[in-house]
């Protein structure tokens, strides 16, 4: 190896290091789901992990053949982009608004870290994950959606009753799911048909 | 669909959902790393989800070749036992006796919940980590054995003095880093020399 390939494989290492550290921010970053077995509200980080493995498990209920490798990729990093852009809260329509590019350029700093080929990687790895545009994509974005369902449903709606927010809301929301998986998407909706008659979550603004 | 066959995939898909909402326990149990940015120790699920991205991208600093996808399926579940058994600090000599016994039992327990073809991969590339006898368990350890390093160093050595650990014993017990990766290896005794020089790791205990 010359001294000039040295240097490059040595900042290329480094580089990777510093996306590393950086993204130990990710489990700082409060979302608005709360977990099932304590009283605390779930991190970024903790939940990208959960999705990766529902993406390794629940594969076969994708409405379209799926590539698992790259779905449990794509949703360890879907969200890196909250380190500087916080995590939006999905029924807030005016933070909605701005959120694309607080997002964009949050993603130019995070992956810009990385060597080129990775960084660029990475990036096209998100940007076809919030396009849900592919098969791959939109299952990703089933399993992120489905997700909240659970754990809500599971904590007698606890997120939902602390934002106000209806059974009309979560499924005009999150319908998106069938794009995805119509299984999920049936699981969902029997989960909220149930909550809403258990008393945990409302009907809709006007009941 | 006959009758039976609807009901085996209702069933199916009860034993996948049981098992995503068992591991949201993982959230909980608390490592004795510690954050980069924040004042608190690390969980486990946080902790696999960084492996994974580690995974995706020092893969090319294996010392054999490796199959990414599965090293990242491997760190993700790597830790899951964890839920009954908790988590062993590395350093407890006398914790890791019984360490392999309390694992098993919580491997039966857990991967039981999926369906048995699920629980069955699941608890086979578990045992292929521990086991660390083939490329991608041994890759997949010393991602598991270097993480710590780097948070350890950035924290000016924190855990390292609340358990009066010494760099004999860091470089004594994480030596099987260089069988996954001598590139990793190297790093990481890099980081150790210079958290002695800087005063944060005892060289040993004599010292």
């Amino acid at each position: 190896m010359s001294q000039d390939q040295a240097k490059t494989a040595i900042e290329r290492f480094e580089r990777q290091i510093r996306f590393i550290l950086e993204i130990d921010k990710l489990k700082t970053i409060v979302r608005r789901t709360y977990l099932l077995n304590v009283n605390r509200a779930e991190n970024t980080a903790e939940h990208s992990w959960h999705l990766a493995i529902m993406a390794m498990l629940l594969a076969e209920h994708a409405n379209e053949p799926v590539d698992i490798a790259r779905v449990i990729k794509m949703v360890l990093i879907h969200d890196i982009v909250e380190i500087d852009a916080g995590d939006t809260y999905f029924y807030d329509v005016s933070a909605e608004l701005d959120k694309t590019e607080r997002e964009r350029v949050a993603a130019e700093r995070i992956f810009g870290i990385l060597p080129p080929d990775q960084g660029t990687e990475l990036r096209q790895l998100w940007e076809e994950f919030e396009a849900s545009e592919t098969a791959d994509a939109r299952f990703a974005l089933a399993l992120d959606r489905f997700m909240p369902q659970l754990h809500n449903y599971h904590t007698q709606g606890r997120s939902w009753a602390e934002h106000g927010i209806t059974a009309d809301r979560v499924l005009e929301r999150n319908a998106s799911i069938a794009d995805g998986s119509e299984r999920l998407w049936e699981c969902a909706r029997a989960l909220v048909d149930d909550a809403v008659a258990k008393g945990f979550l409302r009907p809709s603004k006007e009941k």
